[in-house]
């Protein structure tokens, strides 16, 4: 063998690009993610991720979870499991939610890889190319990209400050007979951090049973409220007919990967199908540490205090964006979550105004990486409180404020 | 609210099938999780599944690197990652694979979760409806999981002792001119226990250039070499064109749900999308707990042990087959990897004697599983050797052998 074999040349050229599937026109790589590559640079304040606070990590009960999981049931966590995921585990997640109004057996479960394998997984299950289907605009960035991997069309109605305008689907759906299904962040919505009030998810379910169309309820901060009372799950208004998603990313950690989805039996059963061809099943070494991390009571002590803190950034960031932002600046009070929505004067392209931001040491998500069409948001911008720590916050808002202000009087 | 809010009651019938995509019709639970459940009686023998022996798992080891881990790096392991993966894991397998004369930098390598999230990511890049992929018949029962999801047309030709008949495929392609890729498990064949020598696995590449095809190489027994010495891998001999696949499932913990895929840049980038869509990244504690393992060279000592006991095991297999199986049988004879393919007499649908051999208390995957149109294998069935120790693996091809032979006597 001469010495190049093994090793990718140039030689070859191969046009990949004609080789690949047609929804590949339509992935892209995730603008949050090549937005954050741009903000890597020493120094920085980032509101741009959706990261929790790594310093509140329960770490150390971690290390004990890993060590008793191991110790006891060592060779069913490093074995293959099954694909529903880990029955002790679901079983506590059943509970759990029986205390928001969601009242399941163990068959209406499924654990999966995180959220984000939850959205995949529906969208495999759901949309044909073209098959039209129904968002807030803007709406999760995650949800648009794994929806566009399967050439969705995305139909949207407006957001206002009791959420997605539900008064306009009707005519929206008329016009889109063929949708398919209806995706809502009810609590702290991403990106926008607005809650929906129950007569406005009453509304929808009735609309949703009209025009006989699932509901995807997307829940992951639902936990994590710093004020006002808990509002009834969508889920438990219209559980024939609604998909709930939730997570460990947000209470516990998002780098073990780890949600679940509860939805009717039919529709459980069909997504383990999908999950089977996709990963086969999510770590058993995981949920086993998340089941007892979970049994040992840590996970509510821990959200407990997550509530602490993120209650005290968000208000500092409320308290900073009022003294330092120019006037004609607002932004949303949300009431528990990880994001805040600021609108801009129309002089600031959020998109043009990051390089600027990043000069000056501050990042945002743009507004427009939240719209499927990218196609609004110009003037409107994702902050994250839940990241960086209080002095932080203040730096990067006073940061945020100085340079605003300079491109308003021109640069 | 009334009391039956949030129950699912069956007052709602939603004919679910009618609201899911067209793909949906060709995604069936996996033949062998289905089967695995008919098998799952007590006392019963199973050599259906692929699972590794689990009183190899390195505990004890696994325990230390989650200390390590947290300890040292608790945040990050905690913290969300990126889709790329872990680099100094990165950096690790590329030194390793480069033993195996497969030289690449680390944007040639995305890590996955599990060998099957590959699998459907190389689906989701390459596959639209109708799009014809080429494997051998019989081939890998994941493969065809995966991509039936994305509606492939699967052309298949016919396994000889060397593998797949790669001089059937000029005429296949010049059939099915839209051909994408060709599949091969080229060591220690899943589930025929065969591997492709190298003159075989030249002429594959000469053919995959004529045709400008990609090659799927999925190689995760590659390691388990009980005899005979390593072959080149098709990466080497055409890495502008090959996606290379492997995993620690194998040689680690299946639980742990982590595998790598090795491929030109172009196609690492497009696959990152795909991941970024599918589950954002995989697990940062997963693969940094796999990273110390590997540093330690663990994995080495570990992969020598299995290799011990596998060898062993299969020689018990190979013997056992020999002294209790009709006289009308045949099996493949492999050097590596954990499972082989015996042929049965044709009285023997092994389909339908299942049945038998499970109330005589072992288990077989048949061989129709394994056939992307389940038409073929009849009177097949694929044998694991690696989970089993040997006093069962004895009385489990001796309960295999009376049943057969009862059978052929008429029942």
């Amino acid at each position: 063998m001469d010495a190049s074999e093994g090793m990718i040349t140039s030689v070859e050229n191969i046009d990949w690009e004609s080789h690949l599937a047609e929804r590949t026109h339509r992935m892209k790589s995730s603008v949050i993610r090549e937005l954050l590559k741009l903000t890597m640079v020493p120094d920085i304040i980032s509101f741009a991720g959706g990261l929790p606070a790594p310093e509140l990590f329960p770490i150390r009960e971690f290390d004990e979870a890993c060590h008793h999981v191991l110790q006891n049931e060592g060779e069913r966590a490093l074995q293959y499991g099954p694909t529903e995921g880990h029955r002790p585990l679901k079983e506590f997640l059943a509970e759990k939610m029986s205390k928001y109004g969601i009242w399941v057996e163990l068959e209406n479960i499924l654990m999966v890889s995180g959220s984000q394998q939850g959205l995949d997984l529906i969208g495999k299950l759901f949309i044909d190319p073209g098959t039209s289907i129904i968002s807030s605009r803007p709406t999760y960035l995650g949800a648009i990209q794994a929806w566009n991997a399967y050439q969705a069309h995305f139909c949207t109605v407006p957001l206002d400050d009791d959420g997605m305008c539900v008064d306009e689907l009707p005519s929206l759906l008329d016009a889109n007979p063929d949708s398919r299904f209806i995706y809502v962040l009810p609590n702290f919505h991403n990106p926008a951090g607005i809650t929906m009030p129950i007569d406005r998810r009453k509304r929808l379910v009735e609309i949703a049973r009209q025009y006989d169309l699932a509901i995807i309820e997307d829940d992951p901060y639902g936990e994590l409220r710093y004020e006002g009372e808990d509002i009834t799950p969508i889920f438990r208004l219209a559980p024939e007919r609604t998909i709930y998603l939730s997570t460990f990313s947000k209470t516990l950690a998002p780098g073990i990967r780890l949600a679940w989805i509860v939805a009717p039996k039919p529709i459980i059963q069909r997504l383990v199908q999908a999950k089977q061809g996709a990963d086969l099943h999510t770590s058993m070494f995981i949920q086993m540490i998340a089941n007892d991390i979970c049994k040992r009571g840590i996970l509510r002590q821990h959200v407990k205090r997550l509530r602490q803190v993120y209650e005290q950034r968000r208000d500092t960031m409320l308290d900073a964006l009022a003294e330092h932002m120019p006037a004609e600046t607002s932004w949303t009070h949300p009431k528990g979550g990880l994001f805040l929505w600021a609108s801009t004067p129309d002089q600031i392209d959020t998109r043009v105004f990051l390089e600027k931001a990043t000069a000056a040491k501050v990042a945002y998500v743009p507004g427009f990486a939240f719209y499927p069409d990218e196609k609004g948001g110009s003037h409107s911008m994702r902050l994250n409180f839940s990241n960086a720590r209080e002095e932080m916050i203040n730096e990067g808002i006073y940061r945020m404020g100085i340079a605003m202000k300079k491109e308003l009087a021109g640069g």
